[in-house]
């Protein structure tokens, strides 16, 4: 199947079905996708501030309404406890275990925040001549914990995730051009070619995803990862709280253009 | 004097110290101006939402702390109760005073919201050759209500306000083109040459500021305004807030290629 070239809702069924249960880089060129952080109300301000003061690593796309299962912006007949591959639940900051659907535990109570993911610019990139190595290698992305921190908001805090990508080093100036062009699914790289320069001490080590090959002549180019928020929700150990699974996104029906305008 | 090459600092002193009292037009050029709106926290959450939905009427450049009287990003030494020429009192929803300090109703349970301001653009209009208009005939912009329906998000609704600058036909698309490259400030107009289509019946008759001179050959161009905010806050009819006064804004440090990056 070519997953690349289906609509938005073909590939959101696949999912609720459970026929797809990977990592969603590649899929639905053009549209963009997005992390998933649900969260009790009595967490959604400090949340929802945490975003606005980290938005290059949470740019917030929707929030839904308090209890909602559905979206209005990023999607139509969307269900937001089915709708991706794999999601985590927190319990008190452990994660207590990964599901393909988890409509079981949803309460009233629960707020579901949508933040732009940097897949949505992989299919820019590609169209524009640049490699995208773990797609290629049929992998998840590598992501890296740094020593960048965020700014805090209330109960959250915490440093930066960023998601990395080898560029040919020719090609470095187009990559930092197209994809500073789309802040609102993280823009333009926060580090090229020195990964020891925000804390990264093994580059072969990701901390969430899979390793993927650096080939000669190209630089590791780091962008503002959609997991920095589910970092600082571990963090702050909420009571409970549900996201995907990196790089296991929310594949919405807004076109990348669209999110440019 | 000439306020447009002072820094923010110098002209915030003479704002707190009353000898300031007008709109900030033309003030510190390069640097980014700010909307206000000051709610109690229990309203906070809705608000924050409502910019969230609405991004280019209401792009959030800063929240403060509950009961913060300073800044962290926007500016240094900052007082937001005394820092801005002229502020609007609404108890339920009523105008019920305009004040140049308003460090007399300052509670502990506020919180202040700062939004980009076109105003912020007008050094790269000038810079790049577009006259703007208002501050050529010294007096406060243009600001008209529309038909345009914002995202709702709780207590919060209303229609967008925008403001309007004559631009010289052949002009348009440079001005389209400076103002999109700062979506932080408003970013591009949300309508051209057709007042009508957004529900502004005379456009000689502004809802807020003054009426500037539109030349032969020049047409006008609508570009969201933080207003809008201060409309939806009118219209909800809290029991208190506090906004600045349509055209004076706050001026902060950060200058506008920061909010490019």
């Amino acid at each position: 199947m070519d997953y690349s070239s289906m609509s938005p809702a073909e590939v959101r069924a696949l999912i609720r079905e459970g026929k797809i249960t990977g990592p969603t880089a590649g899929m639905c060129a053009g549209y963009a996708q997005a992390n998933l952080v649900i969260l009790p109300k009595d967490l959604a301000y400090d949340f929802l501030l945490f975003t606005q003061r980290n938005p290059k690593s949470c740019p917030l796309l929707e929030v839904s309404d308090v209890g909602g299962k559905g979206l209005s912006y990023l999607g139509k007949n969307v269900d937001i406890y089915k709708d991706i591959p794999k999601y985590r639940i927190y319990e008190n900051g452990e994660l207590t275990g990964e599901y393909t659907d988890v409509s079981r535990f949803y309460r009233e109570d629960l707020v579901s925040f949508l933040i732009g993911c940097s897949f949505s610019f992989e299919s820019e990139l590609l169209e524009a001549g640049i490699p995208v190595r773990h797609i290629e290698e049929g992998c998840n992305v590598p992501m890296y914990l740094t020593n960048i921190p965020c700014e805090s908001a209330g109960a959250f805090s915490g440093n930066m995730v960023v998601s990395m990508r080898p560029i040919p080093h020719h090609l470095i100036p187009a990559a930092v051009t197209v994809t500073a062009a789309m802040p609102r699914v993280h823009g333009a790289p926060v580090q090229i070619g020195y990964p020891e320069a925000i804390g990264i001490k093994d580059i072969n080590k990701p901390d969430f995803g899979d390793m993927v090959t650096i080939r000669e002549g190209e630089v590791p180019v780091f962008w503002p990862c959609g997991v920095t928020p589910q970092a600082a929700v571990m963090k702050s150990r909420p009571s409970f709280a549900i996201t995907h699974a990196p790089g296991h996104m929310f594949i919405t029906d807004v076109k990348n253009v669209s999110l440019k305008l």
